[in-house]
């Protein structure tokens, strides 16, 4: 069956050709994503970068370094020994979806061009993934983001919110560091949600190394969650790919929401990308006491993030339309009593009624209004339970 | 002397007339206010009113159960009898700055005319105060108010903003109420700044019971605070009463925050009204794992209030432009470290060293750019002191 050996063959060479811009190119990349855009097949870009063509452009310089090593085979080969796989535009897996919604929303607002870190808004050109289909799990997913440095309230209001989302399965996505993240993708599987890390280092590296655990069970969710990363096999977590990782977490998403954020906090990165890629960003108050919430604060004070307090705003915020209702909740829970619901004048008469029995005259004059008026509402009071006659006096029920 | 005689005689007469009309006419009268601006006397409504003379318009309906009660003369005798006096327009104490600016504001906004509550937002016509001049008080004044429920947070948020707000000698004005009103009000004397007490019952009464010796203790406090209302002697309170009382809070501030206030709050009450008198709305946040709130944030939700953690963020919204720099508290208090002001590149070659000596073409493949710019990068980094040269290679410093 030699025509079988060829698409294997094909698909194997273009596999090897992505894998290879996966290592040589850092991180996103502006020039080959244009390069794409335009047409230009992954093994051609491949080839042209190794024999260092001229007409990959900006290329060039961003491979200089490392166009020499053609790694790709055994990246695979690692990757396929810590359960990970490349995920490749080329896959149904790959989340096209969210990244051609993020994406193409920066591309069409000009206005941020030019903006720090602009040259990073772009797609990942690869994924290495552990666990279920990107496609599938961020197809509704919400990034649940806070402080490393959380404090029993921060832990509170992340598991109240994942708890809610989960309700409705939504897709956890977060950056499995310590602290808020950690708490969200935990309470994500505690409560048979989808959740997914995504990392900011190579497949078979975890970080932090105390979330191993975790990110092993998430790997493991019967393919419901899923642990992800741009970053290549040998790849080690640093500054600025935690930067760069945290526009992914908001590409991904629908809405982000910092449950907890102090005043330089790099979850607020991950709230401006989320701005930045035309999807909600969200915040959570809290305690003006301490310092925990001020970077969430700040945003809301600034017009940059919509303030929530429940999973049933955010899903008002990145649902449909109507949806959801979350004012409902409230006017369910804090029904108006019967005296909150009468008019200015209403209230008048009933407040100069009591408990002892007054003649009509003397309850009009009190409230200033005619008899006439006292009468008619006095009868509508009784009507609702609020006062009973006694002969030509009124006074108080209960 | 009898012109002198004339004088007093006079003066008296417009001041049982105003008296008479606080007594006849229950809280802000839009039809008396209207007469007022057409450049009618004091004496010459309060004949109108006795005499039930057709020019007076809806006043006739408003005054109909009362009109035939002269007690002017009583009502200043128990007013003097309980320490407390009749602030008229013909005052120079009367708040006329604040209160035009206010009910002025409202007059402009045509949109307003028409929402519930809408022939409530006049101007007082006479006030009954104890202690300091209101004009004079009210010159600086901001509304600090909120639930009757306090918890622990509400006491430490209050304390902490009338604590900030005094070192700035605001006035504080609240309603007097248990919970928030009085820590608000405490808070202000124990700092040495003035408040006003606006209540809701005639100036003889003190409502809440418990708070009697508060007020007297405002009341007597060198003429620097107040306690006011513009219900005449006899007058209790009453729910209508808190909510047109309400109105006066927020008339005579610059500006309106509620600390706490759960779904149904009255202190949203005052915040509407701030709203609608055109001054600043403010709202604190709160810890959303428990209800205390939950009326904070729906105002801050939906535009209707600011967001604000501080005194110094009251004082940004409330004083002139540019006398306060709420964001440099933060910028001075978390200043960034020498890593947080790194450009990505930089942080890149700083990511790609390590305690460990690295020679510079390692560090430049690692970071992904020319030898020549990791050089030039390095020495840079050397000069803040972040790196450290040993011969052909780099370590981190310290």
């Amino acid at each position: 069956m030699p025509e079988r050996i060829t698409i294997n063959d094909r698909w194997s060479a273009r596999r090897h050709a992505w894998a290879y811009l996966s290592r040589v190119i850092e991180g996103p990349s502006a020039p080959l994503q244009q390069l794409l855009a335009e047409g230009r097949d992954v093994e051609a870009i491949a080839y042209g970068v190794k024999r260092r063509e001229p007409w990959i452009g900006p290329l060039l310089g961003q491979t200089a370094t490392r166009y020499r090593t053609d790694s790709a085979a055994e990246d695979l080969l690692t990757a396929d020994r810590n359960g990970a796989r490349l995920v490749t535009p080329d896959d149904a897996e790959w989340p096209s979806e969210p990244l051609d919604r993020a994406f193409g929303f920066v591309d069409a607002a000009s206005d941020h061009v030019g903006r720090a870190g602009g040259r990073d808004a772009v797609a990942p050109h690869a994924l290495w993934a552990r666990g279920g289909a990107p496609a599938e799990l961020a197809q509704r997913a919400v990034a649940v983001v806070g402080t490393r440095a959380i404090t029993r309230y921060g832990w509170e209001v992340t598991r109240m919110l994942v708890e809610g989302l989960a309700a409705s399965r939504w897709t956890i996505v977060s950056g499995g560091a310590l602290g808020v993240d950690t708490v969200a993708h935990e309470t994500a599987l505690a409560n048979g949600t989808p959740t997914i890390v995504v990392a900011a280092c190579g497949p078979e590296r975890t970080y932090p190394a105390r979330n191993a655990a975790l990110f092993d069970r998430i790997a493991g969710d019967g393919a419901r969650s899923a642990v992800i990363s741009e970053y290549p096999p040998g790849v080690h977590p640093a500054r600025h790919r935690f930067l760069t990782r945290n526009r992914l977490v908001a590409a991904l998403s629908g809405g982000t929401v910092v449950v907890e954020a102090a005043w330089r906090s790099g979850a607020l990165n991950t709230l401006t990308w989320a701005a930045r890629l035309g999807s909600v960003a969200m915040a959570v108050p809290g305690p003006v006491t301490g310092h925990g919430s001020l970077g969430c604060h700040e945003r809301i004070r600034n017009g940059d993030a919509q303030l929530v307090t429940s999973a049933e705003q955010i899903r008002e915020l990145i649902e449909p339309l109507g949806t959801v209702d979350a004012q409902a909740q409230y006017e369910f829970a804090f029904p108006p009593d019967r005296i909150q619901a009468l008019s200015r004048t209403e209230l008048k008469v009933f407040d100069a009624t009591s408990s002892e029995s007054r003649v009509t005259e003397d309850v009009a004059a009190e409230a200033g209004i005619t008899v006439s008026l006292a009468v008619h509402i006095l009868v509508d009071l009784q009507q609702k339970g609020l006062v009973q006659r006694d002969g030509v006096s009124w006074r108080r029920s209960g």
